[in-house]
């Protein structure tokens, strides 16, 4: 089997496995679970975990040149070794995004901005879950309640930054930054494709007032006539000439 | 009747409507009113209600294929029933300003930027009413005059966010996220205008100087000067050949 | 004598009244003067708007047509009827400021930031003055020295906003509204330069590599080979002809 | 010898000399020394000081215009005299670095984007420091540990602002000033190279539909078949008067 059909078969269930993911681990971080319940989830966290484990492998073990594939995906191994990222693994979902909108429309700046929304929506529920997770028994917290968690991100992800709330935490502040930065990538997209909108259809606006240089387009206008005129003397010699050689002849 | 005559005739009066609509709903939040007051005005946003609802009722029943508009138009059902987000409903006088503009002037830029600087002047004076509707009877608020609402809305749209006034409540920062959503937008086109009439009239600059692909052009010159030669050349011999017929003949 | 003759000879006069002008507003808000000084200051501050008056009546008078001209500078007027606005005057020194930087290079982009840079600075330390000016004796004040008030001014208009200083009154918000307006701008130019950068030297360097649509230019310049051929043709042609023209002579 | 070979074999000594001021610095800023300890390190940091002041004296030695290159670089003698901003020597590193990713990729955006990567991080590194040196035995400070001035450098050139953390004295409100300037460049870049990317791709795609002008195009190949036609009719009468000549002189 190739890395290339192993992607291929893996890419649902591998969806599913990281919803499931993002279920339990919500649900330990928001709900007051009794031990029982917490443990169960606990269970299911360290299950999908392992079958992401089981999917780098085989990644891995497929790769026609293993050191290279490695040295690529160092960035999978971190997710699969930092208990605390976690949550990034819910990025695979963007990815996978793409599968839901490869049918629907062809305007790639549309699609951009329908990710990058999608992205943005993740992240700021990403990063709330957990802001919370790491901040919500830390000393002098002010981050205790998923709904707080989900306003803080919210200021954060956008840069206003009220400072009503925001993380104490070394790992707190670790995500924050994480979220300040898709913030100011998100501002860029949506500046850029604004921008790429207003050039376009200013510039063929322009275009359809003016042409393409037409300094250059009636010049080749200009030379196409010539070429016609010329066609038309040499057919008209073409006979004379003719004539000429029966006159001869004659 | 047709969907577009509809639309045609009503615009007018639901702009009408929608004004009426934004009166009520502001004397009733900023104002401090006697009950019998308060109750007519609540009446006054009821009817406006109904209007709306009518207007939406009538689009519905016109529209040639009902389901697909339905689906189309969740937002317009969504604005009807959630009544937290009415004052969304002033966003149609953004589109209904499209009708006063469209005669003055053809600068695509300018007329965006005036509609953005329209848009982000009714969502700050819409987002403060809505968040003073919503946080100034609540605990521990400190969103409690339209001053403090407006300063608020403005920090917060520009994405300054000093932090000395902030929504409490869940639907307080519900509002609060439109108005963020919202000030990303606003500062991408203001980029973005900028970017574009750079773009543009630092090109024009080039081009004027440099020409299209100056190459081509000088290519295509020379091609001229070659076909005017050649035309000479066969005018030249044209003369000599039928000075030759009348030599031959003679 | 015209409008133009009247601003070429006023304009260095102006810009010299401008500076005056910021010179004693900046030392009556932030020194702590004896009533004398401060009378005496407040006289300077009145003769330099009387000044601006007689600038703005001499224009209205010498314009074409006054109607129009006073309806295109209502702006003018504001400034000089609405005394809170007044350190907004010292945005000439912007448009005079081109006069400096006209001699010296024509990168248009350069100079757009170079103005850019210039206006923020001059938008920071008027907005600290105004600002100053009017919260120092406010009640709950929190911007009480000059340097509270330029590092507010700074943190207002790049949209950071600590929150550790803020107005707290109307015309306070309103300045503060204004530097949050040209820090937008500001951003907005910033990015927009850096893009249109990108943009010219990234297509430029595609242009070099690939030409201005390739076919086209192969097309001409096969063109142009197929024409030198004709001519060739025509004179290898036009020799013979002459050499038939003798024999048939002989 | 001339000033480029002085730069060219000085520049990976510099490079040294930069990091161990750099390593110098923050050890005397985040570490808590025994008073020998910090005397040593505050050695090595005049050693660096005076390599950097006899390099700048070499560097001007060596300038064949004298006067004109110490115009140019008055920001040089700038960080050299002025102590506080040593740190910004280290934007030495950057331009340095130009080396390391020259031999790989040549697409320039990337480029860009990995530069304000890496700027923003020693940005965010030494403004932490600056500050830290500055704020942490001022009076009324809330900058006191390293982690806490990381973290406000990180809210700061993202302008995010929370206000939780923030400088208090002139100096440490320097340093933000450049962080903020910085914060606004970095998202300047970032949405730029976006927004390129964009106009670029979305340009290719109509282009690869639509063509350069396809009129034009069109013209050009009409051209080019029309000139075939006369190379063929030319070719055709060459034989025939040819043969002409042949019948004439039998």
């Amino acid at each position: 089997m190739t890395l290339a059909t192993w992607s291929k078969y893996s890419e649902w269930p591998m969806l599913g496995v990281a919803v499931l993911f993002l279920a339990a681990y919500s649900a330990q971080v928001i709900a007051s679970l009794r031990p029982a319940q917490h443990s169960a989830l606990e269970a299911v966290i360290w299950v999908t975990w392992a079958v992401f484990a089981f999917d780098y492998a085989i990644h891995l073990w497929l790769a026609p040149r293993r050191k290279r594939w490695f040295l690529k995906n160092l960035h999978e191994l971190a997710l699969l070794i930092l208990p605390v990222l976690r949550p990034l693994q819910l990025l695979r979902l963007i990815t996978l995004m793409q599968f839901f909108h490869r049918a629907g429309g062809n305007a790639l700046r549309g699609r951009i901005v329908a990710y990058v929304m999608a992205s943005a929506a993740l992240l700021i529920y990403a990063g709330a879950l957990a802001v919370l997770d790491v901040e919500q028994n830390a000393e002098g917290s002010n981050l205790t309640t998923f709904g707080d968690a989900l306003w803080w991100a919210m200021t954060t992800i956008t840069t206003v930054g009220y400072g009503d709330h925001y993380p104490v935490t070394g790992l707190g502040r670790l995500v924050a930054a994480g979220l300040m930065v898709g913030g100011v990538a998100v501002i860029g997209v949506v500046t850029a494709s604004v921008a790429s909108w207003l050039v376009e259809n200013v510039a063929d606006r322009d275009t359809d007032a003016a042409g393409n240089d037409p300094a250059l387009t009636r010049e080749v206008a200009r030379l196409s006539r010539q070429i016609d005129q010329l066609s038309a003397q040499l057919a008209d010699r073409g006979q004379p000439a003719a004539h000429d050689g029966q006159e001869n002849r004659a």
